[in-house]
C-alpha cells in the first residue's frame, strides 16, 4: 500500500520559491574549505544550517572539532548535528551530506557570478555548491517544512551529519563517525547520503557500490644529481628508462592489468548482478561525450559499465623528478617516481594487491639488470564498497523513485571512491544508500556549476517520499 | 727544431699578477647575458674587452647586432671582432671565446662573492666567469702583451671574434660567422677555440670532436579532457599508458638504442682511432665519482670514453602534460608529451636518423591496437663535428702542451654540442681545434666557479706556445 503522499507533493510544490531562495542564501556564503581566508564562511555556513534546522524544530548541535591538521592556524568548521524526531515506534534514518564547496573565481571562465544563484530560462540554478552539496542538503530541511505545512506526520525520526570539510579531506570527520557510531547515531536503522549523481541527464539512479583505490610510488634512483645527456647518455643506467620500462608492464592498451594475481581476485559477475546492467539507461554515446572523444575500449555498454564499476583498472598517472615543462632539456633526471593507482574491487583485500604489485615489479626489476635502485610503496588506499541493492533501504528509496520520477531508477555504482560511505557502514552496522539529486550533467567541481529545478523540487520530493517508504517497509534484515 | 720560448714563459711568469688582475676587472662586471637588468653590463664587458685589445695595438671593432630575437626591448651584445698583426708571411689564427656568463647569486650557496675574484691558498680563483669563458678569453690578451715586454715577435697574425650571448643561445652569432667566413676570417689558416675542459684535474687534452642531438617529441593524445581515473579507469585508453609502452621500446637498459637503422649508421672503430684510447688519463672511478653513484653500464675505460663519445645514446628526459608534483592527483592525462634524445655521432644523418625514428613509432604505436592519436616530432637537431686530430693545428697544439705541461695531451671528444664549432668550420672551410684552458673540477655553471693560477697562468703559456708552433709547423694539407 502507497503511503498518502500527495498533500507533502503538493506542498513542495507550493513551498518551490522559498526553497529555491533557501539555496540563493546557502549559495550566497563562499564556504570554500580550501582556502584560508573563507574559512569565516565555511563556519558561517555551518552555523546558518544549524539555525534553519533549529527553527524548524530539531536539536542542533555544533560539534566542535579543534584545528585543521596541516593548517593549525586554521580552526575546523563544525559537524552540525541533529535529530528531527524522537519516537521509539518510529524507524530512524541517518542522512550525510556537507555544506562547504570548491574554490570558484569568475575568471575561471564563470557565466554568473559563482555566488549568486541565477535561474536561466530551462530552469538551470548556477551556482558554487547548487548541485554539490547545498542543495541534497537543504533537500532535507524542505522536506521536513513541506511536511510540517501540510500538517503530514513525519515518517521517520531523522539524524543528520552535515559536515564543513569534504572538499579539502574530510578533516576529522571519520574519527567523529566511528565514536557516534553507538552513540549519537545509535538508533539509526540504515543510512543514505545524497553526494552524487545521476549516470545521465534524465534518470535517477541509486548507487550501491564504489571502487576503492591503491596509490602506489614507483621511485628509481641513481646518480646523486641530475646529469648532461650529452656527457653521460650511453655510459649511466638512467633511471627513467627503467621507470617507462617498469611502467609498461602493468596494463595493456585495452586495460587489462599485467600483475600477477590481481585479476583472480575479483569476484565474479553473478546471474542477479547481470541483470542489473541491461536496464541501466547509458550508452557508449555518453561515454564519448563525457569524455570529449572516440576513446572507448569496449563497444558494449554492459562491459563499459562493468568496466567503471565492478573490474579493476590500473591508470598512470605521471612521472615526479623528470623534466615536465614545455619545450626541451637535455637533463638525465637522477631520481623518478612513478605514480600509478590501481581502483580495486570486491573481492580484492589491499594488502593482497599490494603484496602482488611489490612481488611484480621485485621481479620485473631484477630482470632489467639495472644498478639503479628501484622501490615502490603503497602512497594510500582506501576500501571499496558494495552494498545490496535488494536491502529494504534501497527498496524504499526505488519505490520513491518510481513514485516521484514515474520510472525505475538506473541502480549503479561509482568508478571513484567516496570513503565516507564505507565508514557509516562500519560505525553503525547498517545499510547505506546513496541517494543522488543531481544529474550527470550538473558540472559538480567545474566551472557553472548547477542544479536544475526539476532535481532540486522533485528531488526534495524524492527524499520525503523515501522516508514515508522507509517507514512503510516491513525490515526483514 | 722548437721555438724559442723561454723568454715568453719568463715574461708569462713575471706579468701573472697583472694578469689576474685583469681576469679580476673582468669578472667584476656581471656580464649574465640571460638577464634583463644586467644586459648594461655585457655590453660594458664587451667595451672593456674592445679597449685592452686597443691598447695592446689590436685593430678592433664592435660589431652591433641589433635587437635580441624574443626580447627585443633588449640590445644585443656587441661581437668583439679584432685584428692583431697583418704580416702575409705569417699564417692565421682565428680565435674564439665568450664574454658574458651564466648567472650567480650570492644565496645559491657561492662560498665568496661571485663577482669578487678571490684567490685561496691552494691558488683556486673563484668567480664567475673565471674559468667560463673570462680567462681563457683573457688568455690570448696575455699572450700577446707578453710577447710586447719580452721583445718576441708575435708569431701569428691573430683573428679574434669574442661574443657576449653564448650563454643564453649565441643569438645572431651563426650569421654573423657565416657571413664573415670569407670577409673579416677569410685570412684563417685554422681556428682555434677555448670554451672547453680538460677531462680531469691534471692533464691538458685537445679536443676533436663532439656529439650531436636530434631532440624529440612524442605525443600522444586521446580525451579532450584530464579524466578522473575512478569515473573513466578501465574504460578508456589512456595516453600515459600508451607513452610509456612506446618510450620502453626505444633503448634498453644497457644504454642500446632498440630503433632499427640507428646503430647501422655508425662510423666502425678505426685501428687509428683505437690507439687514441688507452693512454688517455681516465677511469671508470672517475665516473662514479661524477655521477656520484656506481651505475655505470661498462667496466672498461676504453668502452665508456666511446660511449660518451663516438656511440650515439638516446635519454628520456620526462613527460610532459602528466602528473608531475609531489603527493598523489588520481588524474588520467589527456595529452602527455614525451621527450627523449639521440646523441648523434659520424656518420649518422639527421634526416635519415629522424625517417628511422618516426617509422619506429609508427610500427609500434600500431601493435598497440590504441584510439589515441600518436605523433612523433623533431624538435630540434644539431649536427656532430669530427676533426682529424693529426692536422697541423692539432700537432702544433700537442707540441705545446708537452712544452709547457711536460706530457702528452689526452685526445678527447665532448658528449655534448658546442654547435659554433661546426658552424666557423662551414664558415671558413679551416681546420677546428677545442684547446681548453680549465679543468673538469672548475664548476662551470655551478656556484663557486673556479680557474686554478696555474690552469690560467700555464694556460696563458699554452695558447702562446701553440702559436709559435703553429708558425713553426710546415703546413701539409
Amino acid at each position: 500500500m502507497a503511503p498518502q503522499l500527495e498533500p507533502f507533493f503538493k506542498q513542495v510544490d507550493d513551498l518551490a520559491d522559498a526553497f529555491i531562495e533557501r539555496l540563493r542564501k546557502a549559495v550566497a556564503i563562499p564556504s570554500i574549505s580550501a582556502q584560508d581566508e573563507s574559512r569565516p564562511n565555511v563556519i558561517k555556513m555551518g552555523k546558518f544550517l544549524a539555525a534553519e534546522l533549529k527553527a524548524l524544530g530539531a536539536e542542533v548541535e555544533l560539534r566542535e572539532l579543534g584545528k585543521e591538521i596541516g593548517r593549525e592556524h586554521l580552526d575546523l568548521p563544525p559537524i552540525v548535528l541533529a535529530r528531527y524526531g524522537n519516537d521509539p515506534n518510529k524507524k530512524t534514518i541517518l542522512v550525510y551530506g556537507h555544506y562547504d564547496v570548491q574554490p570558484a573565481l569568475p575568471e575561471d571562465g564563470w557565466a554568473t557570478d559563482p555566488f549568486t544563484l541565477t535561474v536561466d530560462d530551462k530552469g538551470r540554478m548556477f551556482g558554487r555548491g547548487a548541485t554539490d552539496d547545498k542543495g541534497p542538503v537543504l533537500g532535507w530541511l524542505n522536506a521536513i517544512e513541506a511536511h510540517q505545512k501540510a500538517g503530514v506526520d513525519f515518517p521517520v525520526n531523522l539524524l543528520c551529519c552535515f559536515e564543513g570539510m569534504e572538499e579539502y579531506g574530510s578533516n576529522g570527520l571519520e574519527e567523529l563517525v566511528m565514536e557516534e557510531g553507538k552513540k549519537f547515531f545509535k538508533d539509526a536503522d540504515a543510512v543514505c547520503i545524497s553526494d552524487n549523481y545521476w549516470l545521465g541527464p534524465d534518470r535517477p539512479c541509486l548507487t550501491y557500490g564504489l571502487r576503492g583505490c591503491n596509490y602506489y610510488s614507483l621511485t628509481v634512483s641513481g646518480p646523486a644529481q641530475d646529469l648532461h645527456s650529452g656527457v653521460f647518455g650511453g655510459v649511466v643506467h638512467e633511471p627513467m628508462t627503467d621507470l617507462v620500462c617498469l611502467l609498461s608492464k602493468l596494463v595493456d592498451q585495452q586495460g587489462k592489468i599485467l600483475i600477477p594475481g590481481i585479476n583472480e581476485m575479483v569476484a565474479p559477475v553473478t546471474e542477479d548482478e547481470k541483470e542489473l546492467y541491461p536496464p541501466i539507461s547509458y550508452s557508449i554515446e555518453n561515454l564519448n561525450e563525457s569524455t570529449g572523444s572516440k576513446t572507448h575500449i569496449f563497444e558494449s555498454k554492459e562491459r563499459t559499465l562493468m568496466g567503471r564499476w565492478r573490474y579493476p583498472s590500473l591508470s598512470i598517472h605521471g612521472v615526479e623528478g623528470a623534466f615536465s615543462a614545455p619545450g626541451a632539456k637535455t637533463v638525465i633526471p637522477a631520481k623518478v617516481v612513478g605514480k600509478f593507482s590501481i581502483r580495486t574491487v570486491p573481492d580484492m583485500q589491499s594488502e593482497e594487491v599490494t603484496r602482488c604489485v611489490k612481488e611484480f615489479i621485485d621481479a620485473e626489476a631484477k630482470k632489467l639488470n639495472t644498478k639503479n635502485t628501484i622501490e615502490c610503496t603503497l602512497q594510500h588506499d582506501g576500501k571499496w564498497w558494495v552494498a545490496s541493492p535488494k536491502h529494504w533501504n534501497f527498496q524504499a528509496a526505488t519505490r520513491a523513485v518510481e513514485q516521484v520520477f514515474g520510472c525505475t531508477p538506473d541502480m549503479t555504482r561509482e568508478g571513484g571512491s567516496i570513503p565516507i560511505t564505507l565508514t557509516f557502514e562500519e560505525a553503525t552496522g547498517k545499510n547505506v544508500l546513496l541517494l543522488p539529486m543531481g544529474s550527470s550533467t550538473d558540472a559538480a567541481h567545474s566551472i557553472n556549476e548547477k542544479l536544475d529545478k526539476r532535481n532540486y523540487i522533485e528531488g526534495t520530493k524524492l527524499l520525503g517520499a523515501y522516508l514515508h517508504y522507509v517507514a512503510d517497509t516491513k525490515v526483514d534484515e
